[in-house]
Formats: C-alpha cells, sequence, structure tokens
C-alpha cells in the first residue's frame, strides 16, 4: 500500500512551498507515497517559481484527491485569498494560515482521506500572533486529535531520540522526572523505531546526574527512578536498557549501539543532536493518532525566496511519514 | 627561553611510562621543552622496552637536571624500589608511587628547577586507595601548593573550556550558579588563551536554562546572574559573551566563533566535548601557581602493555605546557 500523504505548505513567508515544490519535482520522494498539497493554489504556485519547478497541479475535493487528472498534483485550497506575504517576515497572518492549512489536513486525516501529514517549517511566534492557543504545533495537533500523552520525537542520522522533560527551567528537571514520563517515552520510541522499520532497535537511557550518579554518591534519581524503570521496562519486553552517563550516551548510539535514545532534559538531547546534525532531520510529532513530520529546521527567513533552500530534511520528513503511515496501515488490516 | 619540564609517569600499571617514552624519541616534542623524567628509572625502561624507544637515560639531582650527559635524558629518581605492576591491574600500590612521583615534581616546581610539569595519565581510585585525600589529582596539586580557586580546563581543537559546577547532583546546579564563580572561570580561560598563544581570543558563557532562558519565561538565571555578570567581565575588560543557549554555544565554537567556553555544569560541557573528541585534547590543571598538564584521556588499561598507544595527546600536553610555562617566564622578566 503506497500510503496518502497531505503536504501541508507551511509559513508563508518561509521556505516551505518552496521545498514542496522540489519534494513534487524529485521522483524518489514521489514515489514512497502518493502526495495531495493542502495549501492555496497561488502558494503553490509561488513555490514552484522559487524552485523554478514546473508541474501540473488540479484542485481537487478534499475527499477526491484521486480525481486530480493523471500527472498533475492534486491540491486542496480552501479557497484562501491571495495574500502578499513578503519573504522573511513574520507575521500573524502568515502563522494564521499555515494554522487554516493545517486544520484542513488533520481534518482529512480524521476522515481516513489521507494516511499521514507532512508539513514545511513554521514559526513558532507567528503561530502564536496567529492564534495558536498552544504552546507549539504539537499541543495544537494533540488538542484536535484528543491525543493527551505526546511528545516531541527527534530522529536523524539512523537514531530516533525524545526527552522526559523539556521547557521547563533547569532547577525543576529533577523534581520532574518520574517513571510514567520515562515509561512513555520509551514506549514511544519503541514504536516509532517498528514503524520506521527498525524491527531490533535498542533505546538507551539516559542519566540524570554526573558520571550517572555514581550510585547514589552524586544524586540519587538513577537509583530511586530511572533504573526501576528500565527494569519495569525490561519486563515488559521493551527493548531499553541504562541508564547510561549523558556524556556517553550519544557515543554509543554513533557508534550504532543505540537506535534510540531517551533523554531527560532539553539541553542534555540538543547539545548533542546539534552537534550531530540533527537540524537536518526530521521532528515526528509523537504520540498522536495521526502519523504526522516535519523537517527539523526551522522557516530559513533568512534565505526564503532565493530558491537556495536544501529539501533534504523535508524529503526526509515525507519518507519517514510513508513508512510510518504503511505500517500503521497494515496494524490495522 | 625553551621551558624546562618535568615529565612524571603517571599510573604504573597504565600507558603513562610507554607514553612518556614515545614523546622523548619524537623531535618536534622534544623541541618544545628540555624534559627532565620524574619516575624510577626501571618504570622509564620498562615504558622504552613497551615502546620499541631506545634513548641513553641517566639518573640526576632534582636540582641539577642539566648535569645528564649530552644526549641523554636526565631522570629524577628517588630511589623507589623496583616493584611489579601488571598491566592493567588497579592498585592503592600504582597509585601511591604516583603520588610521590607527583609529589617531587611539585617541589621541583616549587624550588624552580622545572618551569612545569606535565603527567601521564592516573587512575582516581587508585591514587584514592593509595592515599590521596582529596576527590581528585587538581585538589592534590591546590592542597600541595596552597593554590586556592582551582578548576579543570579541558583544551582541544583550538578550544579551552570549563565549568562553574562540576560533580554535583543536577537538583543542586541552579543553587550553585554564583557571579564570583562565573567571573572565575572566565578569568581562568582569559589567561590560558594569552598563556597558549591565543592573543584575542573569545570566551563564550553558556546559559543555564533551555533556549537561555528565554528572557526569563524558562528560569531566571540568566537575567538575574549570568548576563550581569558577563556586563561586569566585559567591564573589566575581559573578552566574554554570553549568555549563548547550551545547545548552539559549541555549533558557535566549532565554526571559530568562539576559542573559550564557560560551561555552567559538568553534562553540559562533556556531553559536547565528548562528541568533539576532546577525550583526545588535553586537560590543564586549572587555577595552580604552577603549569601543570595532562592528556585528558585514561590509564587506558585495556591497552597498557601492548606498544599501540597513541601519544598524540600527551605530545600536546607537553606542547601547551611549554607555551605557558614560556609565556609565564615572560611576564616574569
Amino acid at each position: 500500500m503506497t500510503p496518502r500523504l497531505a503536504w501541508v505548505l507551511g509559513d508563508p513567508a518561509g521556505i516551505g512551498p518552496e521545498l514542496v515544490a522540489k519534494g513534487l519535482a524529485d521522483p524518489a520522494t514521489r514515489a514512497v507515497c502518493r502526495p495531495v498539497v493542502v495549501g492555496p493554489m497561488w502558494l503553490l504556485t509561488r513555490g514552484m517559481q522559487v524552485a523554478k519547478v514546473h508541474l501540473a497541479a488540479a484542485r481537487v475535493d478534499a475527499a477526491r484527491a484521486d480525481a486530480a487528472p493523471a500527472g498533475s498534483i492534486p491540491v486542496v485550497d480552501a479557497g484562501w485569498p491571495e495574500q502578499e506575504f513578503p519573504y522573511g517576515v513574520l507575521s500573524g497572518a502568515a502563522g494564521a494560515l499555515a494554522m487554516e492549512m493545517l486544520r484542513v489536513a488533520v481534518d482529512m486525516a480524521r476522515a481516513k482521506h489521507v494516511d499521514g501529514i507532512v508539513f514545511g517549517p513554521l514559526n513558532k511566534e507567528a503561530l502564536s500572533k496567529g492564534g495558536n492557543p498552544h504552546k507549539d504545533e504539537l499541543h495544537l495537533f494533540a488538542d484536535w486529535l484528543g491525543d493527551t500523552h505526546v511528545s516531541e520525537i527527534n530522529a536523524a542520522a539512523g537514531l530516533v531520540t525524545t526527552r522526559v522533560t523539556s521547557h521547563i527551567p533547569l532547577k525543576d528537571v529533577a523534581a520532574s522526572i518520574r517513571p510514567e514520563r520515562i515509561m512513555l517515552a520509551i514506549r514511544m520510541l519503541d514504536r516509532t523505531l517498528k514503524e520506521t522499520g527498525v524491527a531490533h532497535g535498542t533505546i538507551g537511557v539516559a542519566a540524570l546526574n554526573p558520571h550517572g550518579g555514581e550510585h547514589g554518591l552524586c544524586g540519587t534519581e538513577e537509583v530511586e527512578i530511572i533504573e526501576p524503570t528500565v527494569a519495569r521496562a525490561q519486563a515488559e519486553g521493551l527493548p531499553a536498557m541504562g541508564p547510561f552517563p549523558a556524556d556517553t550516551i550519544f557515543l554509543r548510539a554513533r557508534k550504532g549501539e543505540l537506535q534510540g535514545v531517551v533523554m531527560m532534559y532539553h539541553d542534555q538531547g540538543q547539545i548533542a543532536t546539534k552537534l550531530l546534525g540533527f537540524d537536518q532531520g526530521v521532528t515526528i510529532q509523537g504520540g498522536l493518532s495521526v502519523v504526522i513530520t516535519t523537517p527539523a529546521h526551522g522557516t530559513a527567513f533568512d534565505i526564503a525566496g532565493k530558491g537556495v533552500a536544501n529539501p533534504g530534511a523535508f524529503q526526509e520528513a515525507v519518507r519517514l511519514a510513508a513508512r510510518m503511515a504503511a505500517a500503521r496501515a497494515a496494524a490495522r488490516a
């Protein structure tokens, strides 16, 4: 089964429309899914102009993507009126339009018209000015879909990672490390690995304290919380190991010993993943009932409209979404 | 002035004696300093055998290294009785011997018989079993020398780093971030950069919280402590910048924008430096009245005695110590 994926254009002032156009023009990316673009036709046309891509496109009803003429790209356009969005300019209007496109795509997914969603880069501040009441798009999706246990998953270099805590002050991290959150993170990575085709992945769980707490001499969370939780995960058949000291867990991953890493807090993960090139990786909106992915990089306002954006991460986001959507379809069948 | 450096053999069961032998056999390393080996002659001989190095060596008095015959390596041997130290076996006896060698070298430095010290790898547990009452060798040196404000400095890849806090539980980190500790770290890196020949280095100071605290929305230490301290450092003429979010500060450093990085806590620095190859870098015993360096890697018990140890980091430790010792001599002159 080749999954039908909604490709959402993203923030109109950024590189999203250009990335979608470049992705559509790439035969390898097209081959893994049946794309349906979600967004204004005039914005897709601009993206194609910037990308110097010439493809036929046809407006379709959200329920009838297959009705597009052979060889033309189906586009679900809700009739959004044409507006100017100067490249590189952050605005609430751009965020509001991006949010409307996402809403259409999510509704299509709920109605089973698409098997998953890939979206072009968003700007969190623009989204917020445009009316997003949540701190990010992940929690907006969770609200729309009624999903309650969500967590961002980062994928790159053959590795998936997620965090037990995220945007909280460092002083509050230790008190927020709880068994159920660690279990959720392990389960989420396990599912993601299997759905992305890694049948026998190992998930490393990071320690919280220097040198993994030195058996309780330098912090007690490992002994009291993390070790028992890893043992519980193992008892449930999950391929978890650890806790490993945070300063060596990514060396293990780089050597290929781990395919998943559960980090305890924001910078513990981000320091490593940014050095390992995850900024050119993929973000998976973890824990949702619909498969949704996006490139990890941002709107790149500095190069928007110039035609020089690298579509590699967007194309990888398409590949991962296609694999995950196919896996979920197979599991349902 | 070519500085006289004490080369201390390090833990006898590790790769230290082999590294010293390989360093002595390398003309480029020999050229930057006048070495005097500190340790048992029989242990140096073993190191040469393992390294397959054949050099003449002559026992000298600690005050008379120049008295060695031309072309032979001066060795200060306190008459340590020959013992077996099986390679790769951690023991208090090995730690005690290593500590005695270090003591002789420090006394030589205090008496101005040498301008600095480089030592082969130690094992902290062996040192402790051998009688070191302090948590590491840095604090042993500080005790012997009467120095009170010390901090480990890590050097590699054209970058020097140090930490404001170190081996404490993560939950205690935020409360330990204090202005005077940050100032000490900045001053120490500034001095180290100048002494190692980087005349116009820039020192980046890391933030504590995710995204640098987001102007107080996600942690207040940046606004209340770190930003004012960086401003104070700048007012004193120190080349400090920041605070920078911890997940991008090492990307800036890798691009060459920073030559020094002040980190707030152990893993914040170690995650990055281990990925950047600092394990093959140099540790500078910062804040001491005597220049002391060592390779960042350990005793490598798994390969000790096999002749395969890479002397690169030890040689770099010699080069840095020579530069720093020469700079301090020039400053005194």
